[in-house]
């Protein structure tokens, strides 16, 4: 199992993880299997979308605050249901496939860590199997 | 592969499975590489949230039902459309990673079957790879 | 690694590939372990629901829509915001277990290829890792 470190800044922030993966899957040496990104927070997710344009990242930021807003007379005591709500939509695991010793993403995708309850200090566990 | 029984008692409820799947984890004796938890039901999923505080759940539950509220001239003729689209939303598999004979969790996770149009008698699988 | 080809017809569309997948999984020869499915797009997903009823790919994909509009004041300049934001709440990936030579599905579940902004030509990428 592997580690990153993120220091989120913000309160609602995308954070592009996908060259420090990428780094952990080919100093690995394994050359074909999976590879899990899991993030280990209820506030927090990962995502898979595009890393070309970063207004898509603003898009759903605003999207999600729009669709589970901050304040709509939650029972959660901490004030940040909405962020747990976020995270349980876009889900605390991606699950990439190896091939040639790198995570096969699409020509504009990128791997993004989403702070929903920042800032904070964060962590993301990577794990990899072998493919036959 | 394993099995995990669930009988939910409501029609909207989020139960923690955590204890069954961690000890399927520990009893397989293998000691790192990675978990698959899949749901086989089209009005059911899996997530991964907040375990200490059962107000989260609530949350969870009163904003998917705001989202996607029960009647909203669905064309499904089963009548519940809704369940299906939340089990989109929410997913019907997790993956976590196995370090040390144990899914490793954040402090304050658990995994959750939701069941989003009970009371029925579901089910769980889980299929673990090893790693490196 | 396995390719799947599909090309969309309409703008929004869901694709039944289950009959895709089960063959390259049958062809493998591997009996047990895990299959991963990823959509290397970054408008487009992979969900599983029901395949008896074809209303329900309607219902989901009318409630993504009201839920995340085509045109919303979104700031990203190609005008498909509302693909990308659909595509990170139901997910690049899905993972499935492997048990005789199959993927375990429910009676009544599909795997289902999801167009955001189509008519395009897309690939859907396939992996398979061996259990024990």
């Amino acid at each position: 199992m592997w580690k990153i470190n993120i220091e989120t800044k913000g309160h609602t922030e995308i954070v592009d993880i996908t060259d420090e993966v990428q780094k952990i899957v080919r100093d690995s040496k394994i050359t074909n299997g999976l590879c899990t990104v899991y993030v280990p927070h209820t506030t927090a997710a990962v995502t898979v979308n595009e890393n070309a344009d970063p207004s898509v990242k603003n898009d759903i930021i605003r999207t999600l605050d729009r669709l589970v807003p901050w304040n709509d007379r939650y029972t959660h005591l901490e004030g940040n249901a909405a962020a747990h709500i976020k995270a349980s939509i876009i889900g605390s695991d991606r699950t990439f496939i190896i091939r040639d010793g790198q995570i096969v993403l699409g020509t504009w995708q990128g791997i993004f860590f989403c702070e929903f309850d920042g800032p904070r200090r964060r962590k993301v566990y990577i794990e990899i199997v072998p493919g036959v």
